[in-house]
């Protein structure tokens, strides 16, 4: 009977955690068929150093805990693996770590990046005869994997976004004929729009906010912005304003290094929402507040979608189920069912089709102005943040797993990195 | 019987809406009383202006979902009125609304400089011959109010921040190994360290977020500071650090006005946080990210906290029953009883104690280093942040009150503020 690896990858979310929940619950119930789940410390670079947690010693208490922890519960790295051509060693170490003990199954839950490693190691292992079966689990927050309805990871911040614009979008309102009157708000997606389109959910009458959301697939056009905002803030009284922190120029240069210079005379200082409220100020004379939410939306697990939970939990099981089933080289995938309420299934892709493909907004997704977003799009992401999947709390914080992290033995020669 | 002028002031929060909605219930108890509740639209320049809002108008359901609804129902404004020596006109103004519409109660939901100004209108309308009964309700996110154990507000915050830095703490703690090992959240507080100090509730164990917490109270030393950064990621493997909008240098300088430069080379682009991410990156070169939560933090209604909640609606009910007992230029407050477990009443001060004093973090709540909250003060914070007042969903959002808004017919000329 083979041992599992199973190791978090790249950005980490606020459900990730229960993807692992999700592989290590259902490899329990195939003990039969699954021995033990090993962890990767900090993600392939546990695997490359032998630094694998034991994930049997953990309670099944604190496996379910999983679901409500946000973050990389085993740790998570940003590392991505050259060719076999260009670090072939990196390569016949990982098959000596799998080997020494005795793992047959490698789970890998990442990104487009991560998906093109698992379908490497796929290959290599087979070709280098110690044949591991690699299963992809997708995550990211950036819902860019192609194939995939949706990212798990992405429902979660598309309601913390969406949830915060609402609020603090009143918040402006209510206080705009004396005090601010342009709040510009800076979130993730340095490729693709989703999670600024996602801030136009909070938007249910006619001049709610967000009135403006930059995408980074909209060149932006300083003119055009600025009369956009002087027209808000004439009809509205005030102007709330989504910017996507991949928001670039027509020349592909992102705003974010337009040019700011701390006290020392360094370039970038700060992100791109600094950078619009002083164009806003300076050109517009408006008094003017900014937010960048940076780590707190992918991490705000108290605030996450149920639908987002579900799922990230479910291509975790999916994923040792189609391992179970004799696959390989393949990833679980969410797949939208044509019916008339939301409904949504496991599909599979595979591996090699998914790899370093990011999936851009589509154009009917984003108004004819670029400013904003259509009812298309609204139909495709409000789904996504429905229900509230609230973490227990303790002392009026949230809870979180508290997982022992054991140790295995190490059997092999250090390895650096 | 007399009419009742309610009006919210300077900065919303995420329960000041709960305060209008415990006045204007408890008025509705008392119709033998108190006639119709006028709301000022923008605050006291609504009085002003003579745009007065009749909340009769609005149903119990609606005055109810004031409760789950963040920012000013009514609209806020930031406007001090001068002393009457300086501006006599805009009381005789006042005076002539206040008799056009019969208003004989006037409840001022506000922090300190609002109180200064409903103790003036207390005296002044008595002087002239129109006694109006004055009442102010206390609200205020930065928790600086004396006589009260808190302010309604700030519990909120507390909650918002605490959480959110125990969930991006993970996300930072489990990829520091290969990305970012110092995480920077900026936290509002101009004067008074509270809503920093409340992000050292995170902490449950030793080495947990935040590691440091840069308060207005204590003088920011470069040195000491950097030295505790490398050696927090040197024993941690990552620094989470909580800076307060109003830390500042030893001669009371804002770090914040520390001299980034735009592209256009205008001063103070950015706030506080961008500015100590770039100490960081400069002096000890490590990988940083920064969040500002601006805003989000105090229209943060979906975690607010029920005590916070719970307590901004008691202050409602109370200013009117001080009113229908005789009492003027009173402010209702919190007491925490000395009893084991955490409970409260409401108790009173006088407006002309409250008005223009800024109640700053005692000594002993700051630990030794200063760059941390000790057991008193942590023993101080909890209570304030317990029990989820989750607001209602629908479709995904946080629901909100969707006021009429209806304006009463204007009697008086224009007036211009």
């Amino acid at each position: 009977m083979k041992n599992a690896f199973y190791a978090q990858s790249g950005g980490v979310t606020a459900v990730i955690n229960a993807s692992a929940s999700g592989v290590i619950e259902t490899a329990r119930k195939h003990s039969d068929k699954i021995g033990t789940v090993y962890a990767g410390e900090n993600g392939i670079i546990g695997a490359l150093t032998e630094n694998l947690i034991d994930t049997s010693l953990e309670s099944d208490t604190d496996i379910a805990a999983l679901n409500h922890t946000p973050s990389g519960g085993f740790g998570s790295c940003r590392y991505k693996m050259k060719s076999l051509e260009a670090n072939r060693a990196e390569y016949e170490r990982l098959i000596d770590v799998f080997k020494a003990h005795n793992i047959g199954y490698f789970f890998y839950n990442g990104g487009g990046d991560s998906q093109d490693t698992t379908n490497k190691i796929a290959k290599i292992t087979a070709d280098l005869g110690f044949p591991v079966t690699c299963i992809g689990i997708p995550k990211t927050i950036d819902n860019d994997l192609p194939f995939t309805d949706n990212c798990p990871g992405f429902g979660s911040v598309a309601k913390y976004v969406s949830t915060s614009i609402r609020e603090a979008g009143l918040d402006v309102e209510s206080m705009a004929e004396t005090s601010t009157k342009v709040f510009i708000l800076e979130v993730m997606g340095r490729h693709a729009g989703w999670i600024a389109a996602s801030a136009g959910l909070a938007a249910e009458k006619k001049n709610d906010a967000p009135h403006i959301i930059l995408f980074p697939e909209i060149a932006f056009n300083q003119k055009k912005f600025l009369n956009k905002v002087k027209l808000t803030v004439k009809t509205c009284g005030y102007c709330v304003i989504v910017v996507s922190e991949g928001a670039q120029d027509r020349d592909g240069k992102f705003l974010a290094d337009s040019g700011s210079v701390d006290s020392f005379g360094h370039a970038q200082l700060g992100g791109v929402a600094p950078y619009i409220a002083s164009l806003v100020g300076d050109q517009l004379g408006f008094k003017h507040h900014w937010s960048v939410s940076d780590y707190l939306q992918r991490s705000a697990r108290h605030i996450s979608s149920q639908v987002d939970l579900d799922q990230a939990y479910a291509v975790g099981v999916a994923a040792v189920n189609m391992a179970l089933s004799g696959e390989n080289a393949v990833m679980p995938i969410i797949v939208r069912k044509k019916t008339k309420q939301y409904s949504w299934e496991i599909g599979k892709a595979k591996l090699s089709e998914v790899a370093n493909f990011e999936k851009k907004m589509p154009k009917n997704f984003i108004t004819k102005d670029g400013f904003g977003i259509t009812k298309s799009c609204k139909n495709y992401l409000s789904p996504l943040i429905q229900g509230e999947a609230y973490p227990p709390f303790k002392d009026g914080l949230p809870e979180i797993a508290r997982l022992k992290k054991r140790m295995v033995k190490k059997k092999l020669k250090n390895f650096k990195v």
